[in-house]
């Protein structure tokens, strides 16, 4: 039996982090073989990426270049092994946040679909939407301008992105963590009743 | 005044690195500004293609990825600043590179011509042309069938987009040194007075 890849994708402090972990763990829960991957990721392209978001380093084709590579090959080492064992794989953040947030720092989206010629869409994506000025309430508490107009830009690109994309479920993320969970559980739930036995 | 950029190109063994020393050498002596640069950089991503390169980790898709980044970064740290200095930078090996080892790889051109949508041709290009078995013997001075199977590959990769290019000027690199260079000197010295003082 093939398993298959779930993305969670969201604005910082939309809560796709956490609800990636708790769906992990919910699999793991139900007995269902889940993995629980993220990017950048933990490689050495993951890491300059890293670097380079901390201390803005690079330009933003270099950056879009990177988390190129660093997804299609974190794709045929992990992600695609996992799902050919059967495994569901859980990604916090993947080809949507490229799409979207790059757009937001000025690339087109031709130019960035074209550099992911080789990414895999997911089966599934959840796309955790909240206001900009909630993502960055619950960051770090208080308002900070330039970061809510940044995300206001990175939500919009998301939700333009959900209506031409298929599998994409969004989830209003503004209600309280359980309510936000009982969404995404049952959308889970749905996913995993589709894995053929 | 604005410099130029001049890059050498052509299969392992071809003799370009020693032609792109010597044209950067050459211009120092006539007092000319000039900077010798290569790929990869030395830089971080520079650092992972290399390493991939000896161990064969990357896949080809990713591996076009980090050169096109490793190309774009430089370009706009090193070589766009050097050339509005009004040096002249002299590249050992550049965009065509890429197009011409991994089409022989198994990418298609209009691949690689999309992941490095955002690198600049350079203003002249000299591909240094021999036969595989010239480069491979120059290199280890035995044969070596598999090598020569693919560095033959590149070779007709070079040869067709010399075709396709603007400012590519093929050297027949199978002479001796000097006669070789002579033929550089030649075109580097029509390049240098294309600069306009």
């Amino acid at each position: 039996m093939k398993g298959i890849h779930i993305a969670f994708e969201g604005i910082d402090g939309s809560g796709k982090s956490l609800m990636a972990r708790m769906a992990h763990e919910h699999l793991g829960s139900c007995g269902l073989p889940s993995l629980l991957t993220f990017e950048p990721t933990k490689g050495p392209i993951g890491a300059i990426i890293r670097d380079s978001l901390d201390n803005v380093l690079l330009q933003p084709g270099t950056e879009a270049l990177l988390f190129a590579a660093d997804r299609i090959q974190h794709q045929a080492e992990v992600i695609d092994p996992a799902v050919e064992r059967g495994e569901i794989v859980v990604s916090d953040r993947y080809l949507m946040s490229s799409l979207a947030y790059q757009q937001a720092r000025g690339l087109s989206l031709e130019s960035l679909r074209s550099v992911n010629r080789w990414a895999r869409e997911p089966d599934l994506t959840f796309l955790m939407d909240v206001p900009a000025e909630t993502g960055v309430s619950r960051l770090n508490g208080s308002d900070n301008f330039e970061n809510i107009e940044f995300l206001s830009k990175v939500r919009d690109r998301y939700l333009e992105l959900a209506d031409s994309m298929e599998n994409v479920v969004i989830i209003d993320a503004t209600p309280s963590i359980d309510d936000v969970w009982d969404s995404v559980r049952s959308g889970i739930d749905d996913a995993v009743k589709m894995l053929k036995p």
